[in-house]
């Protein structure tokens, strides 16, 4: 099996964990003999000092022809002061869009060895194990118009949706909750929200062909609550655009070990774009202490997910949770009698 | 002094709540000579089987004529399946609208008799003193189109805002930061939304007349992470009318006592309406075990908004807290070797 794989390392310490995810991409390869072919191409603000935009013409075409794509991290405070259409986010923006990545998978597991970090006391968080499916190409993001009116004295932003959109996200939704415990939540504000009534109906109507997995309809706000309270009492979540936006986050900081978080954005096809949670972090960045966890995981997301390659995903994940239970860590963890290392170490623990 | 108090009991347990917050109110009108006069209105499900919709002309034109109005909780599954127009919860949103309650105050504090209740660590969340200013009737909850589109293949819901309606709220949150720890936190969304964008400058721009407030800017999604990381950090807040939904109810939830909520919409002028943040509970109605905490503490908000009576305001505060330490409570709160009183004991007890 051949694979291209294009790496957008971006900015800050998106450049170290690419690296050290490549590392234990290579090791995979070469014990299942697998090619796997690395295109790296400029993003964010590392794209913007070369080419005045944050996503080049050259980087999306690269994309396009390749079977996934692994993004480190975009911004820093060097670009920070940029007008909005050229900041280092609208990299990420764009590139969802134009690759048509709709939905946007989260997974939040709590890590044994980590639990004692969680701001939760142990019997909120213990056990919880949540996949939040984002809706990443509608709604407020991209709904026109968006703009100033009557001379600056309104504004206006439009949540758009067209029904295909919302069918196909909740669709993969059922996919995943049928994988997982068959649980279904599905957020919205229908109490107030025409777009809302909408996805509910919609809910509703393909929950039909998924007799076997049970849907709970629940109010953005009470999920919010919920996260806190019994985050365990959730299988898959699944919402529009800017709802998942905060809940995600939300629920990302739940287990305390935010920089371990993965995600994927993917369409209907095995493509797909994997990148951590955690962001730049220009503060630590080059100092090799960065936190490849998030990045190695993230990849693992892409062997299970666009390679179809399940058994070498649960590999890299338990690798890394062996070498986590083993106590080394990065020093943004903190583990009883743990041992700090560094960015480098911790990856060739891993690749052991 | 005199004055007009519209109760609104409403549904579920909002009649034994508003009941027990009057008794404490006569006792402050008795001990300090005040005059109270209270006019009984129906709104909710109430209103809905007495008159077919949720918020009757009768109990507007009270309201408006009143100088301040105390609401229960509203809803309940009798009216769950009611088309929307006239469901309990439209009651809700209409008076706010129709009165102008453009502010929503939502002070979250840990009670130390509870702080083994929170979900987080008691390091998390200890010290934790803060106020969310929600913008009311503006944004997505009133802006127009909200409509499907194309025989239903398409929907749109509009996140319309005036000019002004962005400056008043600032304002009043300003005004609440300088008489508090003088730092606000503004929360938006002004890497994606143009709305955000519009508020951040205003924001910038009134600071002006404020610098002896500390003014920091968050995007929701982060503001909904560092909720949980680090409540402490956290002074003022003000954002827009669903990010404030979203994010005043995740922040109800972090002190474990969601039950003791108050919260108050208010406007310009002096007039009120205060509410407990929990909602109806349909499931405990009746039954004399209901918390009347989070409508007392609402009550004495009243006091101190709408009247002026700071002093009264703080009596019952503290009232409310000794009671506690004391250890009675009501069956929904744990305290160690505390009492489980019913409803009339717990008011009595704060009456005395
Ligand atoms: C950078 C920003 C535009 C982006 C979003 O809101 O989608 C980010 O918060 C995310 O969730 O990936
Ligand atoms: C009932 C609902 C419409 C309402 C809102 O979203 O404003 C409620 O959640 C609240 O916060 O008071």
């Amino acid at each position: 099996m051949k694979k291209r794989i294009v790496l957008l390392p971006g900015d800050g310490i998106g450049r170290e964990v690419i690296y050290s995810t490549k590392v234990i991409l290579n090791v995979i390869a070469k014990r299942f003999h697998y090619t796997f072919e690395f295109i790296e191409m400029p993003i964010g603000g590392e794209a913007i000092d070369q080419y005045n935009i944050p996503l080049p013409e050259v980087t999306l075409e690269a994309c396009q022809t390749a079977d996934a794509v692994l993004l480190g991290a975009v911004g820093g405070p060097k670009w920070d002061s940029l007008p909005a259409p050229i900041r280092p986010e609208k990299g990420l923006l764009e590139i969802r869009k134009k690759l048509g990545l709709f939905a946007n998978l989260r997974p939040v597991k709590s890590f044994s060895a980590l639990l004692h970090a969680s701001p939760l006391k142990e019997k909120f968080i213990k056990d919880s194990d949540l996949l939040i499916v984002r809706e990443l190409t509608g709604g407020l993001y991209f709904g026109k118009p968006s703009e100033r009116r009557n001379n600056d004295k309104a504004v206006v932003d439009t949540l758009y949706y067209e029904r295909y959109e919302m069918e196909r996200i909740v669709e993969k939704a059922f996919q995943f909750a049928r994988s997982r415990k068959k649980h279904l939540t599905s957020v919205d504000k229908a109490n107030v929200l025409e777009s809302s009534k909408m996805w509910r109906e919609i809910v509703k109507e393909k929950s039909k062909a998924y007799p076997d997995v049970t849907v709970e309809h629940m109010y953005v706000d009470a999920a919010s609550m919920k996260l806190i309270t019994n985050p365990s009492s959730f299988d898959v979540i699944v919402t529009e655009n800017m709802f998942g936006d905060i809940l995600s986050d939300e629920a990302s900081v739940l287990t305390g070990s935010l920089g371990m978080l993965p995600s994927a954005s993917i369409r209907s096809d095995s493509f797909g774009l994997y990148e951590p949670v955690h962001g730049s972090a220009p503060d630590i960045a080059g100092k090799g202490i960065a936190n490849p966890l998030g990045m190695i995981l993230s990849a693992a997301l892409m062997l299970r997910f666009s390679f179809g390659l399940e058994m070498e995903a649960t590999i890299i994940e338990k690798a890394v949770n062996h070498t986590l239970l083993d106590g080394y860590h990065t020093p943004d963890l903190h583990i009883e009698n743990g041992r700090i290392v560094s960015t480098d170490e911790l990856v060739a623990r891993i690749a052991d």
